[in-house]
């Protein structure tokens, strides 16, 4: 019998915001793995904080690059599909010695989540348990308890790194978006808001369900950078409708 | 000092999927709201029966309507309002008499959520606070174990009431989709996939996270018929690519 691998969603920050299942498992799973960025510890690993009392045997599996070279560029490919192999092997090595593992991942695991590239390299060989997580969109929305979608309106999710045209469009074509994945487009998702007639209604969220969490309109917002993990949200229901 | 409100996501099934945050609420307070279709007890009750040891006073609001006219009319339109009207009074009530309320909701309030009508008419005079809650989706991709979304990929989340029109053209817009609200719309769903060229790839997930819960296929499915909460998923990332 080979071990299974538990593939946690740990919610968007708020501890309490963690699943009943993921509690139970973060208590009885004795060795965890989690991804976390250069001098960093890791979001996911750090909502776990509340939940490890014992001590665990952890792999700490860092980002070799974030956003240091282009994405598209075919070193940065490569770099990451070796960084997800190294990773998954260390998981093969843990599961091969019977041994039980709880990938920890910030949010939900299967929405834009590394863990996608660890399940993939292991699911067809190892019993994998995946458990859903409070996404941060979801998080967001709740903390400024803006109603996203109603009815037959439709809501679409879309990553800041697409281009200026293909935001627009994006954003001309649903009635509710959420835009994630900000950090270094901040410029031009602010443009594409202004082109699709939608700067004036989106909601900036940093740190959504967090201590330092800041809700604000985008047009308050002085600042002309965002983190990575900041999100804007436009709500399908229009006041003027 | 008036009671509070709590608006507190229950879940897409599974009671181990509710929150910490949830389960503390349902331990602490002692009047509790819901909604439930007719002759039926209602989804987020029934996650709640695990959390509910203590005998609680229980507000049931019971949908006048459900299917039985059109959704575009204005006869459905004005009794829902009644209908919300009055239910927002009875918690109005408790609130009133310094009564704390938590208003148990299926999947997570703000997503389609029946919540969002009794938010919006108290939210200028009581304190309310929102408890995110996982939703049917995210319970259902964790379930399938299918990677919904990675990279810069856009997924739309699109209700089947829309005419057929629209559902292709959603479709063809976005890489990953979700189709919510089936029931009825189940032949036009199945069209609309069927022109987006998308059939082949869809997933169909009946009672999601929950002990009957049927993963298969759309393909595969021999009903010609589906329940109103059902899902069809689409992967952002396609085998071809």
């Amino acid at each position: 019998m080979k071990g299974i691998l538990y593939i946690i969603g740990m919610g968007p920050g708020d501890p309490e915001l963690i699943t009943k299942k993921a509690e139970t498992l973060l208590g009885t799973i004795s060795t965890i793995a989690y991804f976390s960025k250069k001098n960093e510890r890791g979001h996911a690993r750090s909502i776990a904080d509340l939940y490890l009392q014992t001590p665990k045997t952890e792999l700490r599996f860092e980002y070799p690059i974030t956003t240091e070279i282009p994405h598209q560029s075919q070193h940065y490919k490569q770099t990451l599909q070796e960084f997800y192999d190294q990773s998954a092997s260390a998981i093969q090595e843990q599961l091969d010695r019977h041994t039980d593992v709880a990938l920890l991942c910030e949010g939900d695991p299967l929405l834009y989540g590394s863990a996608i590239y660890i399940l993939e390299r292991l699911q067809s060989i190892y019993r994998i348990i995946t458990v859903p997580g409070i996404s941060a969109m979801n998080g967001c929305w709740n903390a400024a308890q803006m109603p996203i979608v109603r009815e037959n309106e439709t809501l679409t999710i879309i990553p800041a790194t697409l281009p200026l045209d293909s935001l627009i469009h994006q954003l001309r074509n649903s009635n509710a978006c959420i835009i994630m994945k900000i950090g270094r487009n901040f410029q031009k998702v602010q443009n594409a808001l202004k082109q699709a007639g939608l700067f004036d209604q989106a909601l900036y969220i940093e740190k959504g369900t967090q201590p330092q969490e800041r809700i604000l309109p985008l047009k308050a917002l002085s600042e002309q950078a965002a983190p990575y993990f900041s999100l804007i949200l436009i709500a399908g229901h229009r006041e003027s409708s």
